[in-house]
């Protein structure tokens, strides 16, 4: 997994069918400094995250393991808020 | 899933007989800026999409999860047209 | 799917069993405006492409869906020979 | 698989039930020379793995063959504590 | 599949149990000029391959296609030990 701030939302009104009622959040990946590394994905959301919240996203067919997911043309999925990182004994992040 | 603009096409007359009748773009990768990051992906489309259209496109075997790519030796698909994406309360894309 | 031209030959005579009998191709992975990019892959063919040719190839899992592959230690696998490709209305490549 | 370093924990409350009572470790990537390479990942813990020590992880479908990722939105997973390595005969690490 | 050469081992004696048994080699990526690439990963071993062999490596779910890897938590296995490849017509390595 990967520690991302999701930033933004996607709409897409004419999708594959499998994809209808799924939220479809920006994510901006983080490095463990919680520093912004440049990269995103767009990843559903599976445990009802917002914008500004720092989360865990899977990618792969990992991603397709969750109920809202499962068997869906999906590659990436937010399954975790973060509540607190930990680096060397010191906190990087806390909600 | 990825942002990108479709920005062409490939014709292949000549291939695994479970890909024919498959409709094959080019896609160019967005970053969440609307800018060009200079990769870029040949997917099949699901969606009905065009040359110019902005779309969201699935990766791996999450792209084998829709009814034109099941069991076909297909990496990338096009899962979703997109209408608007926002970044940090900011309209970035419209269609 | 990405684009490459085949390049080369690699021969291995002992190898996992289930690769017995395939063709391992080196691809050279091309950018969209039909130059090399530096990145390449050794892909099982498919389809009867040959040293200098420009194909199609799938990566990952998806790699394995086609008869030749099936259930066997495959990433990659040329599934076309392509034709032609277009970017922006023009003709990038024509064989 | 690739070769880390656990630095780091991470806390979160708030995650898809499947992932209940798992082990989440922020894994820095090692070089074959046992310097840091700038990437991290965040894996599952299988095998009682803490701070400070060197590991193997395995990414992606493979980070669901152990018994607690299993059918999981997991696409990390530390399958080994590594005792030691060497590259060209001599003894890079040593636990 | 990628080209690479067996430059070292990795012993694990605390390790995820369906990996008993399993050869882990260090496996540094070659160029398709014989060169190394800085890039590696740690295989598990499938053909009998030694330290300073020229291999191919399947990277992925195709790396648990193998019958040492089948259903256990590897990414990546040595499936060949390759004799020769060439490119453009000219032989860049013979074992």
């Amino acid at each position: 997994m990967l520690l991302g701030r999701v930033t933004g939302t996607v709409v897409a009104s004419q999708k594959e069918p499998l994809m209808d009622g799924l939220t479809f959040l920006v994510v901006r990946q983080l490095g463990v400094d919680n520093s912004e590394t440049g990269s995103y994905v767009v990843a559903v959301d599976s445990v009802g995250a917002g914008v500004g919240e720092v989360v865990m996203y899977a990618s792969g067919s990992s991603a397709r393991q969750t109920t809202v997911t499962r068997d869906r043309p999906c590659d990436a999925v937010i399954m975790a808020i973060v509540d607190t990182w930990e680096i060397d004994g010191e906190t990087v992040y806390e909600k």
